[in-house]
């Protein structure tokens, strides 16, 4: 029988770093929280790239979302993908039911954006989900596992050519780890494979890499790669790949069987099918307190939500979401509370990333690293932003065995 | 340009405990070995089940095939599925080219058998392949979320009803690993489920479990399964399954979503394509050298092969693989140097399963032991038989970690 105590349900759709956190700082409000994902898992994205280049196991950097909220009695998680939204009866229809609530926070996180460019979301790779680091995993050894006994000189080197498209993090990131992974491990492996016929190419658009940060750590980068073996080709835009050829503004033609595009993201599908306003990248306008102008019970945060700071849209990276998560479950509090809400403030936590072993760049305020300091900072923060025990040990287990023995234990390939 | 001195080709089919053991033994021999598999990783099979309920990573029990005979610098691997095979012209045909021999191994390792049960084949879970085990865990993982929010209490039960077919040490080892997923850790963490509704049920067509221990033995595990609450069924026979309910032989009938079938196993079945003469399971007569008996440059062994001792077929196990590579390999080399081929003799070494934490049964020559000595004795064999120090260790960290937290951290849904 409901009775006027009943407390307020909350609905939060996506387990990530934003969703998660909210349900967090609701633990013990006088809320009933359901915490909604289509996946039974929290990832972590930001080394989802280790799992495509074979340092980590999937396993690594997934975590069940019930083992996460077990101890978190007023919430409860349930699996099922967000189909649409009900403004008005205030429900959530998911694949599997519906869900009532009195607040409601999207946090639904970020997808892949091609520009358009349809030829390269059909032959390339993407990599947001823990599937399709796998996959781009299991292409890239499979390339190999081809090329080894591949008569055809040009067929070969189109399987040993890798370009990755974008000069973000991921970008970076990725194509170091792949020039570790090849010139590093396999290359002790192939012993009928000429590894001169290898080429890594990154691929951006603009006059640099990582716009974010210092030019000084951005020429470190590129150096850094450099001496990687890895082509860094600034200032080139990609305008078309069939899967074999890869094609290039100003007639350039690059045969590969390996397009990885890390150019850019926008806000998960589902925002662009609700009745809302949006920017360019489907993320939601929400005003000052990350609220729906016109529905101030629901919330966006994160990869879903654009908010201003500086006249500048937030980059859409996992500090963000934690911060609009933080806010957002104290002014759900003070609406039950019937305090005024609080106006989100963005706070620049700085950047990093890392190029490879001994190499990374950091710059928070006015430090700015780079090199072998640099990436022992990079690789705490990320051990220690890894969600329970076991997985930081195991991952810091992987990561001391790979630094010690030049080695990449997860080759394996699981599906064809 | 050919000449008499180049070295004899032996092709390995198959890089299971039996090829790999036949390339170790080949490795220093005047030989250029080529090791195939459709694979590119070695599976540790005993520990499959491991994977299937949540207990190991893919990765854990998977080792790159390359890595292991990368110091085996007259053996190549090559990635690649039998076709076929000409005895005539000595030349094995892949679906990727094709390989001539002088010498061929054929380990080409077991399938599942349902004994012309084509409903449960279709509906059925069998767990014989990296990518079986994810399904099965994926499907276990899912009846739980589909279960806590279904209303209807009959297909509720359904869906937390398991089913593990075939009482040898494959399905009493998942049996037993499935009540400890459910029962130590999944129970915790749903709070909206009545884990009384939870049913596994074992079913066994003859009278008794683990046929070849002795029967001390075989009623402690029937013991040890019923006190982790899986309901032991002997002398029942599956009839029909057509993915929501169970028929057995006499009218039973149990509705479940899930029915793991560890009932049988056979010979790979390329075998069956092949014009040679083979047993009820598939398997090839070889002579007392392994060779068949019209070609005596090809050797069949280990789950391929059909061998007598004492008049019985030996069982297909991974020690006798191991014992029957043995033997080959020294033949290959006793061909070469013209020396007479030695007959390969059985050597029991005995039996060991594990129901759970402090359960295992162990049967080596006249010992015989049960419970916490046993299962110590059990983790230990299998951590050193374990084909590489970090597989190992990862292993031994999980195993530990869950020994003491009863938790199982590899709970992640990755395909649907």
């Amino acid at each position: 029988m409901e009775t006027s105590s009943q407390p307020k349900q909350v609905v939060i759709i996506g387990a990530g770093f934003g969703g998660l956190r909210v349900s967090r700082v609701l633990a013990k409000a006088n809320v009933q929280v359901t915490l909604v994902d289509k996946h039974n898992y929290h990832l972590f994205q930001p080394l989802l790239y280790q799992v495509a280049t074979a340092g980590l196991s999937v396993d690594d950097i997934a975590y069940s979302t019930r083992a996460i909220v077990k101890n978190r009695k007023n919430v409860i998680f349930r699996m099922g993908e967000m189909t649409g939204l009900d403004f008005d009866s205030k429900t959530v229809l998911l694949d599997s039911g519906t869900l009532s609530y009195d607040y409601l926070v999207l946090a639904t996180g970020g997808a892949t954006n091609y520009f358009g460019l349809s030829s390269v979301e059909k032959h390339g790779f993407s990599m947001k989900s823990l599937d399709e680091a796998v996959t781009i995993r299991n292409h890239i050894l499979y390339q190999f596992e081809q090329a080894a006994f591949e008569k055809d000189p040009d067929k070969r080197r189109a399987l040993l050519t890798f370009v990755v498209v974008g000069g973000g993090p991921t970008g970076v990131e990725s194509a170091g780890a792949l020039s570790e992974l090849i010139y590093l491990v396999m290359n002790k492996e192939y012993p009928n494979l000429n590894f001169k016929e290898v080429r890594i190419i990154l691929v951006e658009a603009s006059d640099k890499l990582f716009a974010a940060m210092p030019e000084e750590l951005r020429e470190a980068a590129v150096e850094t790669l450099i001496r990687k073996y890895v082509e860094v080709r600034l200032c080139v835009q990609v305008i078309d790949y069939d899967g074999n050829f890869l094609f290039l503004k100003g007639g350039e033609v690059i045969p590969t069987r390996t397009v990885i595009w890390a150019a850019g993201v926008k806000a998960a599908p589902i925002l662009s099918q609700l009745p809302i306003e949006r920017d360019a990248m489907d993320r939601a306008i929400v005003n000052e307190y990350l609220q729906m102008p016109d529905h101030p019970e629901v919330f966006v945060i994160g990869d879903s939500a654009r908010f201003e700071a500086n006249g500048r849209p937030l980059p859409m990276v996992a500090p963000v979401a934690i911060q609009q998560a933080e806010c957002t479950g104290k002014n759900i509090i003070h609406a039950l509370t019937g305090k005024e809400p609080i106006k989100y403030a963005y706070h620049d936590v700085g950047n990093m990333a890392t190029i490879g072993r001994n190499a990374a760049v950091v710059h928070i305020g006015k430090v700015k690293l780079k090199g072998f300091f640099a990436w022992f900072i990079w690789s705490v923060v990320h051990i220690l932003r890894l969600i329970d025990f076991r997985n930081r040990f195991v991952v810091f287990m992987k990561w001391i065995w790979d630094y010690l023995f030049y080695d990449r234990l997860v080759r394996i390939i699981t599906r064809q």
